[in-house]
């Protein structure tokens, strides 16, 4: 083997995860009411093809195999070692684990940092003997990890397993796991893979979606999340896994979340629950709101091929059930397709004359299966229909099962979604195993086949849009930037000539403020920027200066600016006479435009992340925000202004006219840049950006950042 | 019998739709294929008590009975006719019904409105018929009455027929009835009235809703609705049947509705939707977004006692679904119960130390079912929580069964509601069955209890409080806004001054705004209503008078007043030569305070629906508005305002400064009488009302109002 194949030859440290050679049980037991007899019993009875290793201090017999004492005595080949054993007992195992070259581990036993302090403590010492041998491990307090395919089951779960299938599912609660395997199988779904990841102390999800994702057995992923451990990680590898496979995410814990201190407007309203969002968006990561939910979208996403657009078709044989998926279908995005004439002529031909032929088309109560299915035939060879809901009430004149297997080969010869609503309970028996077998999505109301569709949808234009092409922007001087920062006094916030000389580094217009110690000085700036100037007190020391008349506005001429900087210290002087003032900041009076708030913060997890919205001083209360995590492109900036109804304003609203628009997108690209390129600054905010009419771009008006300490 | 029992004895006109003493079927077959065989089929297979008569022109015999050539033939007793006969022969059938003295019919056949024109002609024909015998009916193009207790079946549905049980289901769509008795069975539940109301041309649902309230076999009512016939009537009979038992409602069509023309924000914003929200709001009514909500909701109303607040303990063996509990529960308005110190001791005397014993209550996967039984004990014998969620995932150690089955005294013991969530669906049928035995509402994710148990303590609320008190408002001058209203130009929008006198009548305070004609009249109400003042072209023709220069603001004096009344008449004609020029109206200048929109439009189906949010010109964008149906209470009105940022922020937000809240409840009480007193005032809308610091009252600035042509 030469070097130069090193590599290639590389390989994936977590393969055994997902296709061990051999495994190593530790703390089996020959007792059938405890746990590390049902992990052997599992494995056993799973299938798995590779070797199977018991280990017990107290040695014996299981299943006609030697229970070794030790992990160090497990022959070969052997490259995955499963950890049931009291915690205390976990370091010496994972130890062996080590000696015998075994560099892939789960550990199920519980008892660790999910229990207080001294199991952090002991949780730790695992992770330090792990890593001084290589190993990575999954858990602890977790179930293992089932794979349906191989197969393997490392679970100590009461049979039956989960039905196969090409669903993966990866868990952060252990519980959830067991429910979603005993829940799935009345839905008629399978489990590729299952990972319960316990406390993800050496493995997260971020880790194992590059092989899930290349796993030719898993069409979907799903994920129940209840934190997101290297925020980073998770965006690039649920990016990357998303241009192949849909994921689908359940992220609890919404509401212990708390709040952030609330240092400006946008780290108030910059929650966790925020920055979630805003990395799922920006990954292509489907949030689902409820458990349920989360798999109902998974079988679509698994089964159907992706629609050309959100042009839909409700084929049915009643009004009622029609209406209610219209109005499903447009709160989740969707829209009703405008049928072609030649659709609506062909299905006039069969359908009785008082059948409503426009879409949701209802061929009334009287439909046979051949109408079901010569309809849908039609409905899909419509250029403009994209994707079809047919909804099956139960008939009288015949059965469901009839009229699914009727329109089976019209769904399996084209190519666009068919999702089927099959409404009722005991009398849909044969239609909805038909439909699984046939892999077409089943719902029992129109709602849950909507939403499943706008998820659908959704991932469709994931895979169409490329959404995360950062441009190049000019005019970026970090250098000066960096020049400018390495002066700033460290900790705390800047004074406002300071960020307005950082924003213009950046290519962002402000509005030319700068300090004026003198009179003399502050006519001197006005000159240079041009009249008409504001005039505002410098101090930190006083907050709310315009309350205590620090500001004057809209000032003409040398001699009225000599007037108010005097005017403005004496005021100052009287209503704070201990505090420090720095003189008077000089800027330019900006008239007319539309008032916007832009910033960002540093999430924990995902780093800088953006917002955007309605500013002034109720931007609080309104919440008519939007966030984005850095870096943004240009299409998401776009889609994140717009979320906004400051954002679609700056269209022109009645007797608001229109803004520069396009200058927003560019200070938020910018902006995007600055907290990327300049970590030391921890938070920023303009409030508000005047956005000017079209073409006069926006100008930064008062800025607050916070830098390092 | 004497007269002055008539009083008393006057029998309900629906009577016959709940206990018939007789029904006649008019369009029987002896052919098993034909619908009119199922209808006879499913009847004398019901159990009904009562006569049946057969009918069909043909004669013959039908299950050994006679089929009758005429309706007139039939014998007594019969006092409810159903019609399955060909649409152009429902005419004769219903003179034939008339004829023999029958008082309630149901018209199952179709093609009548639903149709065309011509259907709706031939429906309009039947309705005259019925009406001139005094006959109401249900129908046309519906299912017909299923009662499972009395009992009784008019359907042609295939059987099975729903299981009885304690819900009634009310719906406009006939498929929507098929599709839910079969589903219904699946779910443990069962019906006790079923009514399919098809064109509601003689019955609605309002009409049956108080005889349904004081069914013993009912405990909770379900309505599918594609809309509302009579508004009013289906507050009324909702409101007084809410006392005594719960309504939820699926209303579809959301989407279908369309925006009304916009003459006002108010009018722009009041949609279709926006007055049924109301409606449902004033009424009592729990809204579901989706069928399936909509009957996970009614097993929490029917089978739990009414919980006292909402508190929520929630109680599992693991800790994922239990913070998925919590995230839910938060999301519908309920909070965790915080645990008594006693409660906490007592749960770990028995739980094992890393047991989570703070809400959730954790008791990890250990748990035996004697520990579900005592937590929830504990639980529900603890003041401070109102209701539980117990939530149990498959467990290892002993079966779910097992579990309910260990739970099942504590519940019925206790007096809280407790909602089961029994995860799985494989291995949990025996949990199940043991639940719904018992009347324990059970789901299969803690999401949908959440949702359930969110519902079901809005209910206790709307039983507990008297919300729909309206108070007597004084200093209502109704004579003088009479007089007022005789004199203005029938058709179109009103003067402001002609608003602003109309507002005074009510008792809600202007801006004394008055028109000048004449410069001098000017100065004269100037003095009259105080110094500053504010000048405004008065013109029907110019709508955007301030972009003319066509108002002057901040007037201190008599010589101010006289240059700005000419200053507006010139620009005024030099803008619009043509325009018509009243004068100038001449108004208090009203500085500081929070400035608010409100204002009424007059819904076609539930008459004048208020309107209270952030205006100024943005109102539209903003979308923070809230909706009310006069006559409003002042709680309504409370609940109104504190529902949007323009009501929260009136107590003072940050910078803000408090303003006069109580002013604002008593302006919209005011405006609410004088939409409910003045129905000639078709639309009013007060953009801005200005609220004063508290105590200083609300002032109406700008108002709009359009009167009757």
């Amino acid at each position: 083997m030469t070097p130069c194949y090193n590599f290639h030859m590389k390989i994936n440290p977590f393969l055994p995860f997902f296709s061990p050679k051999g495994i190593v049980l530790s703390g089996v037991s020959q007792d059938p009411n405890k746990l590390g007899y049902a992990l052997a019993r599992n494995l056993f009875l799973s299938g798995y093809p590779g070797a199977i290793h018991y280990v017990n201090p107290k040695g014996g017999e299981l299943f006609g195999q030697k229970i070794f004492t030790s992990i160090l005595d497990t022959p070969s080949p052997v490259d995955l070692a499963v950890l049931l054993v009291p915690p205390t007992s976990v370091p010496q195992a994972m130890k062996e684990t080590g000696q015998r070259g075994i560099k892939a581990a789960i550990i199920a036993t519980g008892g660790f940092k999910e229990t207080g302090p001294e199991g952090a403590k002991l949780e730790e010492e695992v992770l330090q003997i792990a890593e001084s041998f290589g190993i990575r491990f999954i858990g602890p307090n977790c179930i293992g990890i089932i794979n349906t395919h191989f197969p393997f089951d490392t679970s100590f779960l009461q049979p039956p397993g989960p039905p196969a299938g090409d669903m993966a599912f990866l868990s952060h609660s252990g519980a959830i796991c067991a429910a979603v395997i005993d829940w799935i199988r009345g839905q008629g779904g399978g489990l590729s893979h299952l990972f319960s990841l316990g406390n993800q102390t050496s493995v997260s999800e971020s880790d194992l979606l590059n092989l899930i994702a290349n796993d030719p057995k898993t069409k979907v992923i799903t994920l129940y999340l209840e934190g997101v451990k290297q925020g980073g990680e998770f965006i690039r590898g649920a990016s990357e896994t998303v241009r192949k496979k849909p994921i689908v995410a359940l992220k609890v814990g919404r509401y212990e979340s708390g709040k952030r201190a609330a240092a400006s407007h946008t780290g108030a309203l910059a929650g966790q629950e925020s920055a979630f969002d805003a990395a799922f968006e920006k990954a292509g990561v489907l949030r689902a709101n409820t458990t349920e939910e989360m798999f109902q979208w998974a079988r679509a996403l698994a089964w159907c091929p992706l629609p050309g657009g959100n042009r839909v078709a409700v084929l049915t044989n009643s009004g009622g059930p029609g209406v209610t998926a219209a109005d499903a279908l447009e709160q989740h995005g969707m829209k009703l397709a405008d049928l072609q004439d030649s659709t609506i002529t062909a299905l006039s031909k069969f359908l009785p004359s008082a059948a409503s032929l426009r879409n949701p088309v209802d061929m009334l109560a009287s439909a046979v299966p051949e109408h079901f299915s010569e309809s849908l035939r039609l409905l899909l060879e419509d250029d403009g229909v994209d994707s079809v809901i047919v909804i099956s009430p139960p008939p009288p004149p015949s059965t469901t099962g009839a009229v699914v297997k009727a329109m089976l080969p019209v769904i399996q010869s084209h190519n666009k979604p068919v999702l089927l609503v099959l409404m009722g309970s005991e009398q849909i028996g044969e239609a909805v195993s038909l439909a699984r077998a046939a892999e077409i999505p089943d719902y029992r109301f129109p709602e849950a086949a909507a939403s499943a569709l706008g998820a659908l949808t959704r991932y469709a234009t994931y895979r169409i849009q490329p959404r995360n092409e950062v441009i190049g922007l000019k005019g970026i001087q970090i250098k000066k930037a960096r020049l400018m920062t390495q002066e700033f006094l460290p900790g705390g916030w800047l004074d406002q000539d300071q960020t307005s000389g950082l924003l213009e580094a950046f290519g962002i217009q402000t509005s030319g403020l700068a300090l004026a110690r003198e009179k003399d000085q502050a006519v001197k700036i006005a000159s240079k920027i041009g009249y008409p100037v504001v005039l505002k007190l410098a101090s930190a020391d006083i907050s709310h200066k315009s309350d205590i008349g620090g500001v004057v506005l809209n000032l003409d001429t040398e001699e009225e600016v000599r007037e108010a900087f005097d005017l403005i210290l004496e005021r100052a002087k009287q209503a704070h006479p201990q505090a420090r003032i720095d003189g008077v900041h000089v800027q330019r009076m900006i008239t007319g435009g539309q008032e916007v708030i832009t910033g960002f913060v540093r999430d924990p997890q995902f780093g800088p992340m953006l917002m955007f919205g309605s500013g002034g001083v109720e931007v609080e209360g309104l919440k008519d925000v939007a966030f984005g995590l850095a870096p943004l492109s240009a299409e998401e900036a776009g889609q994140m202004v717009l979320r906004t109804w400051a954002g679609r304003k700056l269209r022109g609203f009645r007797s608001i006219a229109e803004a520069d628009f396009c200058s927003v997108i560019d200070t938020l690209l910018r902006l995007s840049e600055l907290a990327v390129k300049m970590p030391e600054i921890l938070e920023m905010e303009i409030n508000p950006l005047k956005v000017l009419e079209p073409g006069k771009g926006s100008i930064a008006i008062d800025i607050r950042a916070k830098i390092t300490g």
